[in-house]
């Protein structure tokens, strides 16, 4: 019988506590203590945010970045800290753009609004048009070039409020902001206008990337606050006539030199195998990068650190990247899983924080079904600290391009539901990142490294 | 085998999905798309922020926030709705408190402070005398007269940042405010300050209750910020003789009139059997009682609006309760059990939500182990919407009076990392609560009563 039960038991992916897991308890423990209690992640974040501020790639604020995170690394005793360099694109938003809403030739509206990430500008002859209100990419197909060509379109889909994790109400909008531009500029269109990707019912537009379609001249691409889009809808049921004027400065440069951050603790037992834990060190250029993704720089410097302030050595090699440019290019990612496997490095596996700075529910691992379960034992030790979940689900940018050197692909989980409320807007600030979350999402990490050095999958 | 399987299955908690569940998931699921896509939790919660504001018993908000909860839940068509009489404590702050630090009659540093709910004032002569710092009442009894006597205490002891669930810092810290000032008393103390009860190093200082003792005169009592504790601690290490000068103009005034709310769906199958569900009404008289606990309130009224919209009609009678004067009497909560057990009313269950309007993480059940391991069956069910746990542990200070009647205490539990960021202090506003979260825990909780009501224990 008792077999039988551990047999099922383990079918359900749980198994009895052994001595092993009563001293993994035990480091777990430390490195939450150590980061609850003495941690540096909150005060490297508010280095990054408040003496650094937004870094998007190839500014002088990006390379500041590269610069203060480098010498932290150096500062907690990390085994190797080195550069990695990464040709970057760079976009530049110029002046601050504008856009306004008229009737009969009367303004009556002044829009907030950003420029969406990648855009070209309309330079000071700005662009204008009658306003065509769509929900969707296949509205926009079916009203064809006779509605759209010369027109404004204002891609107006809302959040779905219903879903419970809010990255899946992402998902389900963000076809608009990140290939609206393509799509419209197909049928002529003069510009597009795209409702702001949160839940949240406020002022504050929010940026993020766009991709051009090849062959098709780009046009101009802003977001709008959720507040003024539904007040457009509004003003749309009553007058269809209406039209937006808009005016962008911004332009794509010629790529620079930037650089991914690398720091290391080496393995003790398979220093060869080599886990990445990371984050990206760009931002957009509004607000300060904090939740997207200081939080997940500082708290991947800051597991490596737990690991140096609990005196524990890890059997495989625990290698900590701040990525370079995940917002508008992924290149630092793309390099660092080249130079991987032009240096033949075995990459086990990799973690990525991305997901804000919150408090901490799970892991979401890119593998098999079975690798799945079987890292499914390690809930008993990580429940405790909020950990409930490990499931299959996608890992992160930065990593992805890891996944064809057989790497498992970890994201590490926070809760999700204020992370759209300040993604790529300028909210996105310090304030906004409670100290306890984000250190607990820091030794949330680090229990991860543990468990994976020392037992792997 | 498949016998055994479920014999082991049942005995860890887990069954599988029968056709009960499915029928139970959909009805779940109502739940939260109606209180995330169509909730009310949050501009109820907007109404009592900013219309009312802080609502501490026996003032005219207190009254104001009677008489709009009774509206709401007429408005939202519950079966019965009245007022239940409850006599209240007036405690008045009356003018702003001052506090100051000096060294050699020389003022060098203004103190935010607040005084202590339910304290004594100084009246305009104030209060003074030297700063004795302690860490602990063991520590202040240890000093004892010849120490203490004509000085003010000063409790620096702060939060234990380790600990993983913030209420475990609170409960053992918070014996300085609520026996501080009664402890001191004893040894002659001319008035204690008090570190505030938070995890968070700011400028906000946090009020909350204390309790003088029998037969001792009652001192001056007030709360400082933490950052102002940690300026202290570091001037009082260079300098032993520092002073304090306090004036405080509170006063416990006469008992007044005062309500508690209650608004009833009639179960279809047992309605003598009733499942209490609330928050409290009052808060403190600094900030807005948002998360203490105007949260607590419009989740409980949304929890049986929930049951309203969904066309769901409960097995047992579901009560909301809106529980008057929890910070500094508990009237309410001792009233409506004295009135249940004097009309014989059967009390089935009970749930309050009384630690903020955070993300779900679970339910935290006072009753025997077999009841909460049933309990968990319902775990699966829950589990997709943050609700990970079903554990032992308190109900609620409003609900707690019913436990001599046999009602099964259940206690709301969102994630606690925030709370005491701004708990009872100036910061605990309409802006600090994220609507999903919110309009979750009430989802939760009407989730919670239909399980109860359908199924029970």
């Amino acid at each position: 019988m008792k077999q039988m039960i551990l047999a099922v038991c383990m079918a359900w992916g749980f198994c009895p506590v052994t001595s092993a897991q009563q001293t993994d308890s035990v480091t777990i423990r430390s490195f939450f203590n150590k980061a609850l209690g003495n941690g540096r992640a909150y005060d490297d974040l508010h280095y990054l945010c408040k003496n650094i501020g937004h870094r998007i790639s190839g500014s002088a604020q990006a390379q500041q970045a590269v610069e203060f995170t480098f010498e932290r690394m150096k500062s907690y005793g990390f085994d190797t800290v080195y550069l990695q360099e990464v040709m970057v694109p760079q976009w530049v938003r110029g002046a601050k753009e504008t856009a306004f809403v008229t009737a009969g030739g009367k303004k009556i509206m002044d829009l907030h609004v950003t420029a969406l990430g990648n855009s070209v500008g309309t330079g000071a002859a700005g662009a204008s048009g009658k306003v065509v209100e769509v929900f969707s990419l296949k509205e926009l197909e079916k009203l064809g070039r006779a509605v759209i060509e010369g027109n404004i379109v204002f891609y107006n889909r809302p959040f779905n409020d219903e879903h419970i994790v809010s990255f899946e109400a992402y998902r389900d909008a963000v076809d608009q902001r990140s290939s609206g531009a393509a799509e419209a500029a197909k049928y002529g269109a003069a510009a597009v206008v795209v409702r702001s990707m949160t839940h949240s019912l406020d002022d504050f537009p929010h940026t993020g990337a766009l991709r051009y379609a090849d062959g098709v001249k780009p046009i101009a691409a802003i977001a709008v606050s959720t507040a003024d889009a539904e007040k457009m809808h509004e003003l749309l049921i009553k007058n269809k006539d209406l039209k937006i004027n808009l005016t962008t400065f911004c332009e794509m440069r010629p790529d620079v030199k930037s650089y991914n951050v690398i720091g290391e603790l080496r393995g003790r037992v398979h220093p060869e195998e080599i886990i990445t834990v990371g984050g990206h060190l760009d931002s957009w250029d509004i607000g300060e990068g904090a939740h997207d993704d200081g939080a997940g720089c500082v708290q991947s410097i800051e597991a490596l650190r737990l690991f140096k302030l609990t005196g524990i050595k890890p059997a495989r090699t625990l290698r900590c990247v701040m990525f370079m440019n995940e917002e508008n290019g992924l290149r630092g990612g793309k390099v660092y899983a080249e130079q991987a496997a032009l240096k033949k490095e075995k990459h086990y596996a990799a973690i990525e924080s991305d997901r804000g700075g919150f408090t901490p529910r799970g892991f979401s691992v890119e593998a098999e079904a079975d690798t799945v379960a079987r890292m499914q034992r390690w809930v008993k030790l990580l429940a405790p600290y909020g950990l409930d979940k490990i499931e299959q689900g996608g890992g992160g940018a930065d990593i992805s391009p890891l996944n064809t050197q057989g790497t498992v692909l970890i994201g590490y989980v926070p809760d999700s539901q204020r992370y759209f409320d300040v993604h790529h807007a300028a909210t996105d600030v310090f304030e906004s990142v409670n100290k306890r979350e984000l250190a607990m999402g820091a030794a949330s990490m680090a229990a991860m490294l543990w468990l994976l050095s020392e037992y792997g999958f």
